[in-house]
């Protein structure tokens, strides 16, 4: 049986999450931004002061812990909803993005050492992380097209190439990098690339530009494009076995999407919450808002596409934890297509309801839609998607892709 | 827990039920109309050979038996979903709209007389039946603008008025009319109307004309616009309690919405699935249609349509049946806007792709289409509905509709 | 300069047409359509009625006259949008659609006895005729596909094959067909095909049946499949030169698209006027349509896209009149595309508003949708020109398409 | 007659300016972003170096010069598109918004000390200047919601209130800002107001911030949130009679609306011509971009809004020049609305085809973007542009609106 709804366990968790959020977090929001203005690339202090409260009440570390079981797929993606609703929750509970998939990676194939080194760290949340596997100048989602390469030097390795939108590499607490690059040129497509571990102080790992979206920043984490010149790795850097990057990058992506995509919902309720408000203080013409034109169509629509999107996510979740990642390729593609589409289309008219407001900085609804705007083509662009739901609506096999 | 997926119970039927339509139904579509060309209103005779298959294979009344417990909601609506990928389906299985909705209020509320002459029969599948709300030029969405009223007379009452898009009225088999009237106009709007029970052939009972639906005229059912003319009817033609008519009428219409939307889906997979098979047999300048523009974007998108529409329908199902009609009726009004807009986009592609024999008799696509659209304004009209859902989310009441 | 407005000749002439439309066509529509309940296959009487006096107003033949100068493209496009504010109107002024575009072929094309035979009566009102292009089963928008063949016989040709979606073959009145043959089957695929000119009565031509169009059967006209089985024709059936047929017939198309969409943007004004009567007239809930939920917006994006449509269409008669069809088929593909699905919107939406009378016979909305959604599928699907609008744009030449 | 197409006088213009544009100022776009990195508030050298260049070809003050007769509207309207072909193309030939706005005002309305002091340097583009009208936390479509006020004071004005969106007042060279406020509270809606020209520099007069636009501070000229604290103005100060600010505002908006919405016209061009090179020029699974998934459908579809959307503004630009801004209002209503939201449509498919560059700083896309939705915003939003088309349709006068 197909159950998306909230378990046991899970429930209470949600709720006190959200209270958290509600409480901690979301008024919270304008002094990180502050903090943030004078000092950019370093992160706020009222992070600390948030998590630390999160630490108390038991919230810190939800998606992977040492102290606890982890939650479900279908779980988990409820909690992620949660966070969605502020853009900086979930590093509050050290639950962001890309550190929850490194996390899942250094648990699953690291080694004792990498585990010591950097999977315990990132679990304290004394250092942060990024990964490395677009590639400038090509089209990133056609595997074949990764360039960056590592060959062997004695026991270890020596790296070359270049990476673009590495998030998380901005911050100054981001201690290493999980490289993907190609280790055997001539093996099948989906052996040739293996994972690499790189601390980013490591000799040669230049970030050359951070790259903005839609104008933002996205400090202190934003966007890196790095450079990897003749960067040697001692035998250690690799993660799993050679040739297995592609394996375990899908495995990563897999679930990884399934999270963007619920804390995409999590934002999109906090659209539909501010348009709500909105609607029914803000008079124009003698009348609310909510009682003008097309709103009340523009509200229940939101509603709708918000409740469609969950349902479609929450499914990918059930099928990731029920049938495993080749069975929920296909659940996971329509997610990643139709999800931050009918996002994207809620926070839109959230903009529009606030006038000039919705657009500037005086909402988070601006930059919540550049973000999502981003995830349409992050983690594999809907064209890529699309062409993979066809082949399997035709009997046939997609080529490889991540 | 949120279940949508197939019980134990209900799988091993599905799957029973998909074979008996793929390998019963489908190929007898053409003999059907064929048989129907030369005399429209009258079941064809094909009709009478696939129930008694049905009834052989124990697949007939699947809504309602004597015999077994019925199914749940989040069943039925998987069945339902089947029974929508042939147009002559539900009625194969003694499942087909209005009957199942009439079977259901005569059950619950009839008196034993009710369900002995007509409960009975139309279980049996020996008559047919029709449910007569809307009334010719007012929003009947508004229950305030009925008109048609029944006034006691001695033990009896007295119906007049009219009304129109009486589904089903136009069958020879069509034994009785369920038919909303106001009885006690001064009452509260909610209690303002009963149901009372009508034999089609009562003396003042005129038909006045069929209704058609873009060109068809949706023989042997039809759409019929009904004169009720000094109709007397006894005591006994109530149903339910004198001014329950509401009640019971947003009680029937709230299943009923439900199994509507996932007989559309049924419709769409069909329509995907010709969708698909066209895509790749049909070539033009020296390729199938599949490799051709856009036509793996309209194929993954319908699939992510049809996709989303089945989750908001079962999750209105699931609250139905564990929460009950008020409490779902934002979750049925959801579905109600978001399933038959979705669905007309995927049959409409579908018709694109087929060009001119998609707006022809030679698929069963332009019918579905037309089908499809009407029920964007049947059982309420888009707008009424997105109106209940924007009111909801500002956390106020709607108004009373049907 | 690109003058797309009336000009002193035809404002006048616009002004009659419009009051004649709205006086002696529209209030007779009823009346046509029940003169033809009883006797589909034969025009109603009312017709002749209205041609008679469309004669004396000096409204009739207003495409192409024995008296006076032809209309330009511009002109001839503002006319033609009245006439589709009524779906009989074009015919009043025997100027209906296949009828206008042989007209121009046997103008400009026909022998001293083709127009003697066949113009001079099709022009005076007393035949009607037919244009057979399509084929049963291909694309038919890629030239490639035509398998009809006519082969040397003597002086003259012996005519095999099939085509599908002859318009206007139902009409008693039909004389003859212009139809499209290969006569040269190893020529370049622009010279391989020729015009005949086959009159309906020649033994071997063979109606197989009526194509409906969304349950409607568009009678007295009709969309037919005929079959060719052995047609012995003279050898003056040709029209034009021996492999002239894709020229002629391109030609032909480009203008008679114009004509449809300009007649399309007249049918949609008709539906936005039925809209904005129904908007201010109808009440839900004690206000008028106009007041509640997003109608307001509904009818403004309608007259927006309206006035894009016959904008775009206007400019494309422009660019014929003035650059030549060569220069022309680019914006001819615009609008092809553009236009039929702004102006669906536009009747989608007048069909909403009306309820269930939008999708019965009680308004001609219902039959206007039918007909402008084959529109999207003839004279080449919307598929075929974006492919060409595209390839325009990367300076790249099309492949051959009719 | 409609003529919408390029005159005599303008199609040389056009095509120098064409040309200058391709070759003066976009290869100076990455130059001037650079410049202005380290010095956001002032203007880039480079502006000075190519605005040389323009008053050498003859290009500086197309809007309003004081040696040539103005260009009608189509004809300016013409010269607008080529301007928004880079976003810094407009103040290149001192054509920027909203000095020609101003320019206009002051040449029409202003008194010889003004226009000597104020209109003259304008015109020689040693200032610059801003148009305040928009007032933080009200809705600034609704006239009747402008607070700001003027008081008589001896001959002189007192003037107090808050304004923000002032657009170009973060320009150093911003000598003047227009400014509407209340001048006579109990006069009727459309006499209340007045417009005063306040130096910058006058006392009181204090920016408080700085509004973003997305994540766009669009230096130099940005978006100012400006409070007037008790600011002494001479009686000179005021800009044609008292009471008249609302018709000039109008009158000013009106021509401005087509300007910006011509230069989105130009914007979405060059957003199509960078989507044709990717698409001809990225390969992903072994195809360029133009042969995969709907890419070609896309294109076509942006090259068919550009032309339905530039038909627009020019038939608005023609009613304006020849009918007078009443008769145009509806016009300018369609087109305000309909042209940023297909302008959009395009630029975010051209983002969507270049993948990551296309959020980025690496291509104009995003920026353009950004820009182009707050147009759905200022100048009135949607919503009120179509409350007033719709009440248009309905033949009711629209309410009072700026």
């Amino acid at each position: 049986m197909m159950y998306l709804g909230y378990s046991d366990r899970v429930q209470p968790m949600l709720e006190k999450l959200r209270r958290f959020i509600d409480e901690e977090i979301i008024p919270n929001e304008s002094r990180y931004n502050q903090e943030l203005e004078g000092n950019r690339w370093s992160s706020p202090p009222v992070m600390q002061t948030m998590q630390a409260a999160a630490r108390e009440a038991g919230l810190f570390n939800l998606f992977l812990s040492r102290d606890a079981e982890p939650f479900s797929q279908v779980e988990y993606a409820h909690l992620a909803e949660q966070m969605g609703r502020s853009e900086i929750a979930a590093e509050v509970f050290n639950c962001a993005s890309p550190d929850t998939g490194n996390m899942a990676v250094l648990a699953q194939y690291g080694t004792p050492d990498q585990q010591k080194n950097f999977l315990i760290p990132l679990i304290a949340g004394s250092i942060k992380s990024a990964f490395a596997l677009t590639e400038p100048a090509v089209a990133s989602s056609d595997a074949g097209n990764i360039a960056s390469m590592a060959r062997r030097d004695g026991n270890g390795w020596i790296l070359e190439g270049e990476k673009s939108w590495v998030s998380g590499a901005g911050d100054p607490r981001c201690g290493f990098l999980v490289v993907m690059c190609v280790t055997d040129p001539k093996a099948p497509l989906d052996q040739r690339q293996s994972l690499l571990l790189v601390p980013l102080d490591t000799p040669g790992v230049e970030i050359r530009r951070m790259i903005s979206v839609f104008g933002y920043d996205d400090a202190p984490q934003g966007h890196a494009q790095i450079r990897f010149d003749k960067v040697r790795l001692p035998a250690d850097a690799l993660i799993g076995r050679q040739g297995q990057g592609f394996e375990i990058a899908q495995d990563r992506l897999g679930a990884g999407r399934i999270h963007h995509c619920m804390r995409s919902i999590g934002a999109a309720e906090r659209a539909l919450e501010l348009m709500g408000q909105r609607a029914q203080t803000r008079y124009a013409f003698g009348k609310p808002l909510s009682e003008l034109g097309g709103n009340v169509d523009v509200i229940a629509n939101s509603r709708i596409e918000i409740e469609m999107s969950r349902l479609m996510a929450l499914k990918a979740a059930w099928r990731l934890e029920t049938a495993g990642l080749q069975d929920a390729l296909i659940d996971i593609a329509q997610m990643k297509v139709a999800v931050p589409n009918m996002i994207l289309n809620v926070i839109d008219r959230a903009i529009q309801l606030h006038g000039g407001m919705g657009v500037s900085e005086d909402t988070p609804l601006a930059k919540m839609w550049a973000a999502h705007r981003a995830l349409r083509l992050s983690d594999g662009p809907d064209e890529v998607h699309r062409e993979m739901i066809a082949r399997n609506e035709f009997g046939r096999k997609s080529q490889s892709y991540l």
